[in-house]
């Protein structure tokens, strides 16, 4: 039974912005929130076409389908059971204005990655959550999974001792080639006014970058960057090779590319640290493989023996039946709402509940994206992150 | 967005009798049913105990729960907007009499496996859903994985030639010790009078003998079986080793246990024709792999390249996430929303649709579990499956 | 240091009877020998044709090629520093009585498999070898990988428990078609005159059988066997499923055939005690999966953390390279080696040294194939092992 | 039969400098010589000092030991039948001089790496083999696995396109913490004046850049480095992460260390071009991992379909047994004997057997580790490699 059911005796109201009838991340997101009856979606907007927005949602069974999310919030504001929540899915050129509308109406945010357009909004995105007091989770979905949070828990916990090398690959293939929508300019991907500054850095490498750091706990104080682009005539990144040292004199490597003819998502990490090693592939996201410097490799899998509460942690299936990024997606609601929960009822939180990604790792998103642009345009020369 | 809400411009409502809120089942069957914006839950019955079930169903913010399962017949029939299907997860020997109610009154049906206590009522059934011509979906959930059904589309398709092997594992642990349930008679699944002849032969030979069934498109024709339990003081049969033959000459190896110790759910099929071989494990669903007779063996992977429409069929997340047990379940409502909405409309139903496991297939199950119960009363010797 | 260098001063001499130029296991047997400088390969009989074998050793930088057998035996008696051990490496109806010759004649031998042609002879050869008290290897080649023994192990000190079920697949593809020579007539293997009573049996089935039985430290008491070909036209069997009893009332199911198109080697086991499981696959031969009841499943690899004497004994190359086939058949020869100097020496044998795999390990493989064989013609009724 | 035996009627004789009684790699260069009876060891030097090379040459049962160096080539000079070639595995620093010596004596030579302790060197070796017309193969062992010709061979076919991405791992784990020796200063790996001017680069990191570019068919025109120790109290380099260009565009990302705790050997590489990728990994080394652009990853076995004669050239074991390293270290001594064959009998040369790494190979491996030595002392600025 949901916690908002048992709790406040219905499911917490969220209202959405994007995500129209054909978008892949729209469905995740209505279907992650909704999987273990924590929330409803009653409200949304769904395309930029006001007209086009009103008739999505309402084909898709919202009760409120707004035009515009101007209508939105003005519209929410006068109900007498407005949502509590508002997810945002939009464009990345519009994260930061709607995250700002949305806080100061007092909305607690889901929010789609990269969080801004600039280090500053970000920095003062963090702020207007401090002082908003409302739960902001930024969607980085790959932290939902158990064994994400197993391995950030081993870390926490000193298993693998002082860490001293972290690695990630996140090798896609689907942009091995020039794409239609690319030729046409009508990629918004790649379009650096509304994507920001770097294809493959705000579009994936941030997920190599913050689930690393999600990871090992600390953020990373320097980098060097080789961020171009492999595939002929395209004029956005599609890789990078950054080199990162870490304030405790740990050292990082990341492959990054959307370029890998032949590849489909190939997501890892690697993080060692004075006593042992863990290893984890978002395409087996159910196994953890950890690595004692004094013992045989052992593999923790999720739902299985030995792990610890953070890796039991979440809404699960049953042991063996495997979970997937849907599942990891509704594990970030899960603790956005049971949060949004315990505030409503002055609960104080379980501690694992806000280990969900926060504003401040959105900044830091932010931080790792603009020190990469700066060695990137700068014949990739070491450059510090501004992390929050 | 849902075929039901642009079809139909609602969703379908769904009626629930099991599964209450702390049971597994329960809450995979209702995300299931809902993930894809086909089905609402509206209505249901959560506990042998009447009161309880109301409340439970109140808790879970069902809008109409009920008694008892008459209550819920009685009741939907009186109203104006009623449900449209049944789902049944409760225990083995309530199957038969609710999915016949069920039928009855006009509703489409999924029914938790084994479908029956007998061979004799599984026939029963199978005659009553022909005469009522209502939808009957059996919840052989790992059916519903998209490599699974590409692999049954390939062996249809002749990509592996006649097949001359069939093999499966179904090799769990979580009863490799007594169970304190098990030691105090609390174990419904291990008391024959409730869920039949043989624990092991229903809870879960049956999904092997059905997976390979499904995939090879063909049904065994004898067996001979060494059905057990290999832990000391354990009544209940929690081991069997199954040797089969085919119609068609090709034989077939099963072997299926809930007493692996340190085993976790380790179900898989690998099966070989006169052109090649395919295999695939459950707990990584999304990769199938095939070894044709003159070829390199490859890897289909759920979304790349290669895959027919049989493949791509179903509700999925974009490629390189993983998909898991909760999206195969999800594709079987799917299906099942797709024909009952084709029956309403008066619409040819896609033919991929109707690959949902059948009240036939329902019924073989059965034949599969008598026969193996024979082999096992008769010391082994082989015997006639007798399928529908 | 070999350890015959170190202690007689120079290698031993060994002499082949089998195994000609273009013969892989010919060419195995002599580079396993001589891998770790124990054996240096001085006489053979390379051909059923005398003059041929002459020419054949000579070409190979052999020192005493002989025309057949006889002159072999016969030579290398009159030999002031005649072989010290033979290797027979014939058609399978020729192992017993060379054996025997080689045996009364004072050799230490090492013989392929299977042994003999009936379980009469093999019961004679495990008495004659206690009469002559020679040392006496059987090549079941899989039986020297680390891995393996390591295995062996681990049951013998009760890491899993009491064993509760064995699993055996070996499932080759190179018999997926009618071969060339078999439509001629010329593949000996099928000749149930020169291979024995089963191709399926005698030639790997019997491999799945020593394995197990070496690793759970316990012969079979009965099986019930599927035994038949699932090749057209073919008269061989190339397919067995079989299903196995225990003393301890432990169960065994193996599936073994040469017919899986598109497969190419497929050798495993598994085996499940109370507390715990282990898993190996020769096409990985350095890794061993454990799963004990109660932790998480870790993998043991050669030369890494956690391995016993038993995992670390042999001739090793060092961490992380791996290891083949050929490594594994010269650790039999390692061993065999080291015995035969112990003998030499009167040293006591380092017990590990005494794990090659036996006369009556042979003896044993000859009673499994021939229970089988009864099985198989006999309708699949359970039949007693005959094991010395 | 080899092709020694059966060209030249005898086998080829080598000598060795280095490789005692107890070294690792003197059994693996003496096994894989030996292997396919193409070479027999007739002479060598087992230790620095005098009488313990003499006693250990005896020991081994070598025909004649000799005390230095020195020695060794008089000795040879003046024999009726000396050695045709020299294999040299002395510490680093010897690696140079010896192998001039050998060469200006009219010997073939195969030598360990890293080639020399200068770029300098390196480029005078080249000159020197190419003035002597000796043949000369450097102990790139990883080179002589089946499935890395099998890539080299993809690659130089264009079925993977043009070269856009290559990347390695080589993530040991046998320097997590301060040795014995290394706190002792012991160990000359340690030492630079022995070693060479980084640890990590000579010893492992060259293996790397060796294994990549003879994959990729290409060298590296420059690269930036993060050279440094992760290990408190170390003064050697155990960790590198290197960016790479290379001429046509691609980049390249290693990432190289001794200090995983708990990680074994960790080598693979992955390259990508315009029409798919490959991937290898050492610890499974029987498989090569193919991703076309348009079709299903698929998985080339040794010994098995689809292989090009490249993938198939070597000494092999039978399809499905598995070959180690020994194995591919033997494939170089096989090549490296053939061509010194075909050069005693003015045969020309099939032309796979020049895959071996090359003098040029060696030199190229000192320009990529003085490259990388120029950028650690740089502030990780980009260096260009003066490959030959």
């Amino acid at each position: 039974m949901s916690k908002a059911t048992k709790t406040l005796g219905r499911r917490l109201r969220l209202g959405v912005i994007g995500g129209g009838p054909d978008s892949f991340i729209g469905a995740i997101h209505r279907s992650a929130a909704t999987m273990h009856e924590e929330f409803e979606v009653v409200a949304g907007v769904f395309s930029s076409n006001p007209e086009r927005s009103v008739e999505a949602g309402k084909a898709m069974g919202i009760a409120r389908p707004y035009a515009d999310p101007y209508a939105l919030f003005e519209g929410e504001a006068a109900q007498a059971e407005p949502i509590d929540a508002l997810a945002i899915m939009t464009p990345n050129n519009s994260h930061y204005a709607l995250a700002c509308q949305a806080l100061e109406a007092g909305l607690h945010v889901f929010c789609e990655k990269p969080l801004t357009m600039s280090e500053q909004e970000a920095v003062e995105l963090v702020a207007l959550v401090k002082r908003t007091g409302k739960r902001f989770c930024v969607a980085y979905g790959y932290s939902g999974y158990a064994m994400v949070r197993q391995a950030r828990d081993m870390v926490a916990s000193g298993d693998i001792g002082d860490i001293t090398m972290v690695q990630s690959n996140y090798v896609q293939g689907h942009l091995a080639e020039l794409t239609e929508a690319e030729r046409n300019g009508n990629n918004w991907h790649m379009d650096p006014s509304i994507a920001g500054p770097s294809l493959i850095l705000g579009d994936i490498a941030t997920h190599s970058y913050h689930l690393t750091s999600y990871v090992v706990g600390m953020e990373a104080s320097e980098l060097a960057a080789d961020v171009t682009s492999v595939v002929e005539g395209r004029a956005a990144d599609d890789y990078c090779g950054i080199l990162l040292r870490y304030p405790n004199k740990a050292r990082g490597v990341f492959w990054v590319t959307q370029a890998a003819a032949g590849g489909v998502h190939g997501l890892s990490f690697t993080v060692y640290g004075t006593k042992g090693g863990l290893e984890w592939h978002q395409e087996q996201p159910n196994e953890l493989i950890v690595r004692p410097i004094d013992k045989p490799a052992y593999i923790l899998t999720k739902g299985g023996n030995g792990l610890s509460a953070a890796g039991r942690h979440g809404g699960h299936v049953a042991i063996g039946h495997p979970e997937g990024y849907r599942e990891a997606f509704a594990n970030l609601y899960l603790d956005f709402a049971s949060n949004i929960i315990d505030d409503m009822t002055g609960t104080r939180p379980d501690p694992l509940t806000l280990w969900n990604p926060t504003v401040e790792d959105g900044a830091n998103g932010m931080a790792f994206v603009y020190a990469a642009v700066r060695s990137r345009d700068n014949e990739g020369l070491w450059e510090t992150l501004n992390t929050v």
